[in-house]
């Protein structure tokens, strides 16, 4: 018996649709119909229009039935977080302040999608303004528990197989933490790989965009096909980017040395979390150090949270002041603080981050990888918050490549990610080392 | 003896660059040692920095020695026509009135560069914005003669080895035609293809981006790298785009077949280029068709012209309005009748424009390529104009990727290109059929 089109990953999607033995219609339309029998449920979709996603797979299938060139997404749909301006879909933010808003523009990023044959199939639910107050996404493992945030409904759209890949963003743990709770691979490059341009700011140093997928593979192809530089965008770097699908699909040179950091806000683990990260330790053995961490690098916790603070309300200035009755009671308490930070106080957090980037530019000359947590454990039950970020927190700052991979169960069976972490700029050596991960965790537990 | 890497190609040189064996920074030291020997009587350079240019060179070099990803360009020299933004050096659009002029932003092309790592080595020179009214570049194969326009500089420059490629742009022949008198290969993919963000507009309809190399997978190369949807450039279509390095490579699975038609202004030939041309067409033998063209095809000339002439009057009103007294006695005359072009003259060059491309799509359906000129004969003396671009008007104006390759010598030992003309957004295709030409004549001339 053939899969259902929908279960495919994206990889296996592409290869299909250039043989010839699946359409993209048909792909889509399986999505489409996935997505009929549980969003209803897990209501992970902010925007679809099925007319409109079945029109661009047909205009997929003629192009490659007439001859012409395909991408490397050709014909595969994708749902694209709803803070990422479409021209042709509604962006609303998560927030009734934005509701109907239509982009006069794409973004970047889906400028980079449609040249790459991608069907745009709609927008994924998000957190208010993308920050921390949930929606009424649901996760597809257990629909009385959050998928996380903020990028809830790209994790439980590919977790749920209504997509083989979404867009996220992470400005402290929206990607990573959301992936490890819906049981998806989570990859957040290098910051400054993919443009933000057309996408909601809330907090220029910080925001950065990120994949869901359901392989190692399949978030690399993705990233590959959306990063570019952009000098609309500060963050963007002008040099060439790693090749995220190559890195992936790589052997290791030689077996690589991970660290482990035992950082003092571990104690806010679960203890299932804790006992499935010391198997993956004990299986790495003498590959992993581990070590303790300087306090200065939980100070960094801190230094993250009065950034974000201090830009959101910066960037959304004029939402906050015009819209203040429809801004959640989850947000109010946070940008009161953040308006209360001082220039002084942003420019010393700036400070700090910047030698935090330094110190883990030194760290990397001795290791691979990082390995760490992707979140506290299993996903928090519904209505009790989307789960604490600072899992990813340091990293994220630091703007360095991380990837969770769907490597654990909980008590309640219920997925638990793993967390690498690698140097800036060499996200290719960091999915190598992923891959590698993946094969030795999986030959040691035969 | 090793050849003196100015004299490399693209291809090579970036291989040579991958594996150590030439640094970014002895390329560029030998381009610039080149263009200083030589470059006092050709005059490719509208700017050029020395400083700048090394400087690129030895980032490309950190990078590749650090380990971090190398582009498909990476440390290789290129040169762009002036009218093509870059935010770090002039662009003075071959014309005092824009002299000293520095844009805030580079162009859509130039991003793309900067991501590929090439090295942006300086600005070529143009005609009087990118129209007829020459410049002072000289023909590198004999300095008495033009190197055709308007892409002047980027033809000369790739012709004497100041660069392995060049990037210029075409809205009736001046890509193709300057290609021709320079002995390079010269490459104007599908209309759409390149992003014109950035780029001085001449006719929003026909200008069309393309590029200089001293062999077909160089400017297949180059393109590759240039090409990209971007929703700010109304021509850009939103689809894959081929890859024209794999076509340029790939063997024809058939014997590709030809057509040659004979258009009436082919009376403006050259008896050298004629003579040659029989040549071609008898080594190609049974896989050409001659035929005769349909009038209506000559009157697409007067319909080009219509067009440009309007569409420049248009965009570049306030240049005219203000500058009147510094615009060239060349220019002058086409602007007073373009100004007396009426919107339903246009219009109606619009309407027979479109018919032209569906003439086209049609005509594809039959024949892999047309074979045909790319310019009269050989480069006119200078002093005497640049060329005549009749021979690109058709191609230019349907939007259809044109590639000529150097294949003939005029009486005075001077080049003359031969022309390709393919279907619309199938350039892979086309490039194949001009990678099979170039290996049939070379063994029929055997």
């Amino acid at each position: 018996m053939t899969a259902a089109p929908h279960t495919l990953t994206a990889t296996e999607a592409v290869a299909a649709i250039a043989s010839g033995r699946l359409s993209s219609v048909d792909l889509v339309k399986s999505c489409l119909g996935r997505i009929a029998t549980t969003d209803g449920e897990i209501k992970a979709w902010a925007h679809l229009d099925a007319d409109a996603a079945l029109a661009q797979a047909a205009e997929c299938d003629r192009i490659r039935k007439a001859g012409y060139a395909t991408g490397p997404l050709h014909g595969v749909p994708v749902g694209l977080k709803d803070i990422i301006d479409t021209a042709d879909m509604p962006t609303q933010r998560g927030t009734p302040i934005f509701a109907g808003r239509r982009p006069d523009a794409d973004a970047r990023i889906v400028e980079h999608l449609r040249e790459a044959g991608a069907v745009i199939l709609g927008k994924t639910v998000t957190t208010e303004l993308a920050f921390v107050h949930a929606n009424e996404t649901r996760n597809p493992h257990d629909t009385g528990r959050s998928p996380g945030g903020s990028s809830s409904g790209s994790a439980a759209a590919v977790a749920a197989c209504h997509v083989p890949l979404a867009i996220g963003t992470q400005t402290n743990g929206s990607v990573i933490r959301p992936a490890s709770f819906c049981g998806t691979f989570g990859f957040k490059p290098t910051r400054g790989t993919i443009s933000r341009s057309g996408v909601l700011q809330t907090s220029a140093s910080l925001d950065q965009i990120g994949s869901f997928g359901r392989t190692l593979a399949d978030v690399a192809l993705l990233t590959d096909a959306i990063g570019s530089y952009d000098q609309r965008d500060p963050a963007s770097f002008a040099r060439p980017r790693a090749s995220m699908l190559r890195g992936a699909n790589a052997d290791v040179p030689v077996t690589p040395d991970l660290a482990w950091l035992d950082l003092p806000f571990y104690d806010r683990l679960a203890e299932d979390a804790r006992a499935g990260l010391e198997t993956v330790l004990e299986a790495l053995g003498p590959q992993v150090t581990r070590m303790s961490a300087a306090d200065t690098l939980s100070n960094l916790v801190a230094v993250q949270a009065r950034i974000h603070e201090y830009e959101i309300c910066l960037h959304q200035a004029e939402v906050f002041d015009t819209h203040w009755d429809q801004i959640s009671d989850t947000l109010k308490p946070i940008v009161t603080r953040g308006r209360q930070i001082s220039k002084a106080e942003y420019d010393d957090a700036l400070a700090v981050k910047a030698s935090a980037e330094s110190f883990f530019a030194d760290f990397f000359t001795e290791f691979d990888a990082i390995v760490a947590p992707s979140a506290a454990g299993e996903a928090p039950r519904f209505g009790e918050g989307t789960g604490d970020p600072i899992f990813c927190t340091l990293w994220t700052l630091a703007g360095l490549p991380c990837v969770t991979l769907p490597l654990l169960l909980g008590d309640n069976d219920l997925p638990i990610g793993v967390q690498l972490i690698g140097p800036a700029e060499k996200d290719d050596r960091l999915l190598r080392t992923a891959h590698w991960l993946q094969s030795h965790l999986a030959a040691a537990a035969e």
